[in-house]
């Protein structure tokens, strides 16, 4: 499809968290109206046209859904290849399987940013506790061991401080591959949501500086405290990766800030949690920069026009609410899950002000 | 209901236009789901977790809408008695029946206002030919004969330039009760969304300069061209009329600027397309303010971070989509409506530049 899909038509998401009810809503604002396919609940369904409630390995309600829609995206990277090949053949995916196939395993990832000449942490495939003991060798401790596949928000990872620890740790993999990968010295972390079209235009938002806890996103914050030069090198090394990819929708980008370079820690094929800022900061947002760039249209100018500090509201988060809501700065946005639980991001808040000068 | 619904709550929404769209959207954004009752074609259906598509009349389906929700509120004022009457038996109804029945019925609207003592335009009741003749004698043309009630962008409403033409003009009435109204000579319209919640905290967004054609409103720029004092009494003579009708939700008040005196033209119990800038141009737009309201939450700061043009697209103005998604500065907000007709409204634009000073 390098056709522009004209307002009124019908967008897949595969997903119903909440970046596909996100991605839902901003669909909604430019005329689009969305299905979701989702197995289990599904804050998405509250906001779109339609739901269907299948596995993803339903082949037959997979194609059921191809064929009502337009055009499918999705809102997370680990989607089955048997899924997507009964989608693609259906009906366009936007992104394609080349970003999924590099994002889904580690080492495919590294492998494809080395290519590039881009720096990432060091790392070793580890296959054999072998394979993990010269890994060590090679790399040092502390290391961090993490299944190539299926990894998010710190899950699938074990910290190895010593190499006496290797063994336990290979253990804890339980046979899936992995990869060892090696501290990077960085003052702090940093992304860029950058966005690409069909026609190859690319836009990216000012880089967010992230701050995670217990390996989950708490805050972004915009401006970054990064140089002018950084600054450049981050949107152009996020503009290089997603053109390498022929990258067709939103990106985010992970970056360590080192004295001497960025360092991209990961890159993930979708809308990203360090970018929900720009649904306060932007005239158009990440959301609506995604459905943009998937649908053919021209992306939105990314600029900024505010200030802000983007909060997640993690589990009992949700009870400062009352507290939220009075901030007259706060601009609320909550995901309608039913169930508080622990460590579930609930949703979030943009604290706003006015735009500064660059530090 | 003076208890606060939390987020997790369900909302039902009289009317499944573009009003009840950006409602539930807004709704969704604190954490509610929404529940949709209109006839017709429903273009909120496509952003709400439930629509019943059914008539007014129907009691049954009123009544089992009703008790699927925890709050009733609505997008259009027009709502027949008989269906509020089967409604708030078995739920809450936000804004309540006397803001309805104040502003369903032009005569009693003005009543109000003039008790209030608030300038309008000069008016009459008229239920005969012989009230019309005895009306101009006493108001003078050009002056506009209007049905009391269930009239909406110039719908409803005759002008009458010479007395000559009185007949012709009672005549179009068809026999529904009118009032006469004479012209105001004003040099600008403005209006004022308001908000009030049920523990009577008040709160107001800028005025916005509105201009209109065909009867039908084009733009809404803030800021308006008012002097300080005229903006003061934009929004005390807002909150006057608010606390008067013990309101809770959003309003509208519909200005005309006279070198005298603000004049009110007309109110709307619900949020109002003079204020959908609000949704590019503050931390809490009109929508999100209107659900705070009628949920008991406290109201959002309505305070303005930049300056604002909302321009409606109306029937093929749809023709400039691709110019206006090229447009840095313009967020655009479309509807989803199936079917671009002449004088229909098909979405908006925000073009959003920085604050400038009062003028």
């Amino acid at each position: 499809m390098n056709d522009v899909l004209a307002p009124g038509g019908r967008i897949g998401i595969l997903g119903g968290g909440q970046l596909g009810r996100m991605l839902a809503s901003a669909a909604a604002r430019l005329g689009y109206s969305t299905h979701i396919y989702e197995p289990g609940a599904c804050p998405a369904a509250d906001v779109a046209a339609d739901w269907t409630q299948a596995s993803y390995e339903d082949l037959s309600a997979l194609h059921g859904f191809a064929e009502g829609v337009d055009l499918i995206t999705f809102e997370f990277e680990n989607i089955p290849s048997s899924a997507l090949d009964a989608l693609v053949s259906a009906c366009p995916v936007r992104p394609g399987r080349r970003a999924l196939s590099t994002s889904q395993d580690r080492l495919v990832e590294k492998e494809f940013l080395s290519t590039l000449g881009l720096a990432t942490a060091p790392y070793r495939n580890v296959e054999s506790l072998a394979d993990l003991n010269a890994a060590i060798d090679q790399i040092g401790t502390p290391a961090i061991l993490k299944t190539r596949r299926f990894g998010y928000d710190g899950k699938g990872q074990v910290r190895i401080a010593d190499r006496a620890e290797a063994e336990v740790a290979f253990a804890q993999m339980a046979g899936a591959p992995a990869i060892l990968e090696g501290f990077v010295n960085f003052s702090h972390e940093v992304s860029v949501i950058v966005a690409r079209n069909a026609s190859g235009q690319v836009s990216c938002f000012d880089p967010a500086e992230n701050l995670h806890r217990d390996g989950i996103l708490r805050t972004s914050t915009v401006p970054a405290r990064l140089s002018n030069s950084q600054q450049q090198d981050a949107i152009l090394l996020a503009g290089r990766i997603a053109t390498a990819l022929d990258y067709i929708g939103v990106m985010g980008v992970e970056l360590f800030v080192t004295p001497g370079a960025l360092v991209v820690n990961e890159i993930a094929p979708r809308v990203h949690n360090s970018g929900h800022w720009t649904q306060n900061g932007c005239t158009i947002d990440q959301f609506e920069q995604h459905i943009r760039a998937i649908t053919g249209l021209p992306l939105g100018d990314g600029r900024r026009h505010a200030d802000v500090v983007m909060e997640n509201l993690i589990g009992d988060d949700m009870d400062r609410l009352p507290a939220l809501l009075e901030e007259p700065a706060a601009a609320l946005h909550l995901y309608g899950k039913a169930e508080v639980r622990a460590g579930r991001k609930m949703g979030h808040v943009n604290r706003v002000t006015p735009l500064s000068p660059r530090s």
